[in-house]
């Protein structure tokens, strides 16, 4: 994970619209994109800050881990993500270093990306995702 | 604030050296700097992956605000903090806006950053921090 940048520090709401115009309008960042990701039970808003990106997650299912995570916030930060070049390889070192996974197998995260979170157990409570942009590793483009 | 990039992502923490080694012998992060900044109450640590730093902070009071943010947890999320090249127009951009602000006046943050945190309850509850360098705005070099 040497020299991975930051690819999005995550953050999950209570009210979607209110969250895009918080950053958008309010903070001045840049819309990005818009999806439902099923897989993980939300619905993911991506707003843009120089190279970095905010991913406001909704909870689809209110009774869901990441709702109860966020209770009764408006807004709770959730985790942050490094954008690797090779997530396997990266998994592979992670483990090997004694690191517990929660994804052994990448999967699909919003924006085409593929991801992998490591198990909050092994990095003293932050949740840590690993992500791969769709075209392989840095820079992400914009 | 528009295209602000991320400068750091602060982390709080209870034990500093056991964060440090997660991070640089683990994860692969590199060293930055290590200082203690009274005014806050806290001791930080930056970390750089890519182009942006995570801040590990220590509360130098277990009874501080920041501490009990914390409770028990090894390390908690704790603020993202905004890279802007003229902080004070920020501010007033910020305040003409609507945001509350907890620093009215930008004030010293640690790594020679002028630095102000937006009040969380003008931003979902999530801590907003804007950061100057000491040269001025971006880009950090390193």
């Amino acid at each position: 994970m040497i020299d991975a940048p930051i690819d999005h520090v995550a953050i999950v709401v209570k009210d979607l619209d209110a969250a895009i115009a918080l950053y958008t309008q309010t903070l001045g960042f840049s819309f990005v994109y818009r999806e439902i990701v099923a897989d993980q039970g939300i619905e993911a808003v991506g707003v843009r800050t120089g190279n970095a990106v905010i991913e406001l997650l909704r909870p689809l299912d209110e009774e869901s881990p990441i709702a109860r995570y966020r209770g009764d916030a408006q807004t709770k930060l959730h985790h942050t993500a490094y954008r690797v070049a090779d997530i396997r390889a990266e998994l592979a070192r992670l483990k090997a270093a004694g690191i517990r996974l929660i994804d052994e197998e990448p999967r699909r995260g919003a924006h085409g990306n593929t991801i992998a979170f490591l198990h909050p157990k092994s990095t003293g409570g932050v949740l840590v995702e690993l992500c791969q942009p769709p075209g392989g590793g840095p820079p992400r483009e914009g």
